[in-house]
C-alpha cells in the first residue's frame, strides 16, 4: 500500500482522507506475489495460471463473464485427505461410540459390533451401503442445527489416526491457495462431495473459504417439525440423494443451474462432473488430481481401498485433462505442515 | 457524483484520475433517494426500512453479519401474480398444444382434452397433481438446456389472458425494489417456490436480479445421459421434490443450508418457510403479502380458485407478521405499469 500511496502523491493526488485511500486500494486487484506458492513451476500451474487469466481477461474471445465462472471441486481426496478411510467414517465411528449404551443390540450386530471392537476395516467391508446404514442410525431424530453444533464441536477436535493431526489440517496447501486465488478472481467456489452436506457445511467456510450454500453433497431427508413451538427440521433414517457419480451432475444443475467451467476430482466418482463440465460451450478446465507420492500422502492412484480410481485416470489422460501429481507439483502438501504439532 | 467531487475538491483532493474516483464512489453506499418509491408511507414501508437498518449498522446489538443476510420469497402472488391460474399452467397448457399432434391420444384423454378445447377450468380441476402430471408428460425427454431455451424464448413473448401484458411486465414493482433494496444492503435475494426451478431461472435473473444459484423451487427427475458423445441431463418423467409447505424449509436448508432472516409469501404454502423464518436466534422479518385490491390486481385475500390462503392471514395476524396490504401500500403494482403497451 505505501507504493500506492507514493505514485498517487507522486500523482498530484494529496491529503485524500485515508479511510478513502483504503478502500481505494482494497478494491484494486493484486499484483505481485504468486498467488499459488505450494505449487511448483511446471505445466500444471501453468495450465491453471493461463485459463485464469484467459477467462479474466475483458474484451478476449475467452472471457467469461464473472456469474459464468463456477468452480467445483470434489472434496474427499481433492481437498483433504481421504485414507485410511474417508474422515467422514470416523465421525460415524465415533458416533456409534457415544451412542451404543443406548443400543446393547449393537454388541452383536454388524456392522455396529466391529466398530465397538474398533476393527474398523471389517466396519467398512459393506461399502458405501454399510457407511450410509450407520449415518442413518447415528443421525436420524436429530434436528439439523443439533447435527450442526455436534459436528462444528467434533471437527475441533478430530485428529487422524495415523498422523495424529487435526483433520482440518489434512486438508491440501495447494487446493486452499487454488481456491482462494479462484475466488480473486470473482469465481464462485463450490465442494461437489459424495459426503454428507450437512457433515461438511458447520465447516467449509472457516477451513475452505466455501459458505454453506456453496455446500453440496449426499443427504437424508428431514422432516419439518414443531417442538416445543419452535420451527426444526428433524433428521430421518431415510436416504434422500447420494451425490457420487452420475449424481454429481444432477446435483451441481439442482443446485447451481449453470454448468461449472472449472472441475476438480480425483476418482472415478467424479468423473461425470468432469464430463458435465467438459461439455461447456465456455471456455474451460477439468482437473484430476493424482494421488502418487507415498512419502508425504499416500500413492493409490490406481486402485485403494475405498475405490477405484484407474477409470478416472484413462478418461484423464484420453481427454487430456489436466492432471495434478501430489508429487510433482506440490511443494507442500498439507495446510501448516510446517508446524505438525499445532 | 457531482456534489462528491465538490466535497473532495474542497477537502483538498485535486488531481485525482478520473477511474480512480469512480472506483471509490461506485463502493460509497448511497445516501439519497428513497429506495421503495412505490411503497405507500406507513407502518409497512416503516417495518421494512427499520429492520434493514436495524441488522445492517455495525456495532449494535441487532447487527447481522452480511453472510447472514437471507432472504427467502415466494413467487406466485408475491413476486408477480398468480391469478387467473399460475403463470406456469400457460407454459404447460401452449406445450400441450405444440405436442398433441404427436398424442392423438390427447384428444379424448383428460385433462388435455379439456386444455385442447382450452377449457383452463376444467383442465386445472385435478389441482396440483393434474399440473404435476402434466408438466412430467410435456418436458420428459427434453434436456435441461433444450428446456432453459424452450421457456427463454415462451417467457419472451406471453402474455396475460386479461389483461395482455407480457408476464414478465405482471411482476410486482414493489418488489422488485425491495429485491434491489436488500441486495444493495448486502442481502442474499433468494426465490423459494411451488413453481418449477428450472422454469424459473431462464428468466429470474433478467426479471428479478436473482441469479439460477438462489432459484429454490419444485423439480422432477433428470438423467445423465451422453448424447452424441456429450454430457446432457435428461428430464424424466418422474417427481423429484414439491417445493411446497412444509417442502419450503426442507428445500431452504437443503440449498442454502442457513435460516433466512426475511421470507416473504402470500399463502397457506407459505406458512412454514415463515415460521422457520420466525425461529431463527437472529432478528429476522416476517412479510404477508394480502391480494386486497380488486381495481389493481386481485382481491382473493380468504380464497381462491387455486386454494387457500386464509390460515396464513390469520398466522400473519397472531405472529404480528408485517401483512402488505397491495391496496393500501403500494401506490404502484405492476413493473412499467404507465407504459402497459410496451
Amino acid at each position: 500500500m505505501g507504493l500506492l500511496i507514493q505514485l498517487l502523491r507522486r500523482a498530484g493526488v494529496t491529503g485524500i482522507a485515508s479511510p478513502f485511500l483504503a478502500l481505494l486500494v482494497s478494491h484494486l486487484p493484486a499484483f505481485s506475489a504468486d498467488p499459488l506458492p505450494s505449487w511448483n513451476p511446471g505445466p500444471t500451474k501453468d495450465a491453471i495460471l493461463r485459463f485464469v487469466a484467459q477467462v479474466t481477461t475483458p474484451g478476449t474471445r475467452d472471457f467469461v463473464p464473472a456469474a459464468e465462472r463456477i468452480a467445483t471441486f470434489d472434496n474427499d481426496g481433492t481437498l483433504w485427505a481421504e485414507q485410511p478411510v474417508y474422515f467422514q467414517a470416523l465421525f460415524v465411528f465415533d458416533r456409534v461410540q457415544a451412542l451404543s449404551p443406548k443400543h446393547p443390540e449393537w454388541q452383536t450386530q454388524e456392522p455396529y459390533a466391529s466398530i465397538l471392537r474398533k476393527d474398523f476395516r471389517t466396519a467398512l467391508a459393506g461399502g458405501e451401503h454399510a457407511l450410509v446404514e450407520m449415518v442413518m442410525a447415528t443421525h436420524a431424530g436429530m434436528t439439523t442445527e443439533e447435527f450442526s453444533d455436534l459436528t462444528r464441536k467434533w471437527i475441533s477436535t478430530a485428529r487422524h489416526p495415523a498422523t495424529g493431526r487435526l483433520l482440518t489440517d489434512m486438508t491440501y496447501q495447494p487446493m486452499l491457495e487454488l481456491l482462494a486465488y479462484l475466488r480473486s478472481r470473482e469465481f464462485k467456489t463450490y465442494i461437489v462431495s459424495g459426503g454428507g452436506i450437512e457433515f461438511i457445511r458447520p465447516w467449509s467456510e472457516g477451513t475452505y473459504g466455501i459458505p454453506p450454500e456453496q455446500v453440496i453433497g449426499s443427504s437424508i431427508r428431514t422432516r419439518f417439525e414443531m417442538r416445543n413451538g419452535r420451527a426444526t427440521l428433524v433428521k430421518l433414517p431415510e436416504l434422500s440423494f447420494i451425490d457420487d457419480k452420475a449424481g454429481k451432475p444432477v446435483a451441481i444443475q439442482h443446485h447451481i443451474g449453470r454448468r461449472p467451467i472449472l472441475a476438480c476430482g480425483n476418482s472415478d466418482g467424479d468423473l461425470e462432473m468432469l464430463q458435465w463440465t467438459e461439455a461447456s460451450t465456455l471456455p474451460h478446465l477439468c482437473l484430476f488430481v493424482r494421488h502418487d507420492d507415498a512419502a508425504r500422502e499416500y500413492a493409490y492412484d490406481r486402485e485403494s481401498s475405498i475405490g477405484r480410481l484407474d477409470k478416472g485416470l484413462d478418461e484423464a489422460a484420453a481427454h487430456k485433462w489436466t492432471v495434478i501429481s501430489m508429487k510433482s507439483d506440490w511443494n507442500q502438501i498439507y495446510r501448516g505442515a510446517l508446524k505438525p504439532t499445532e
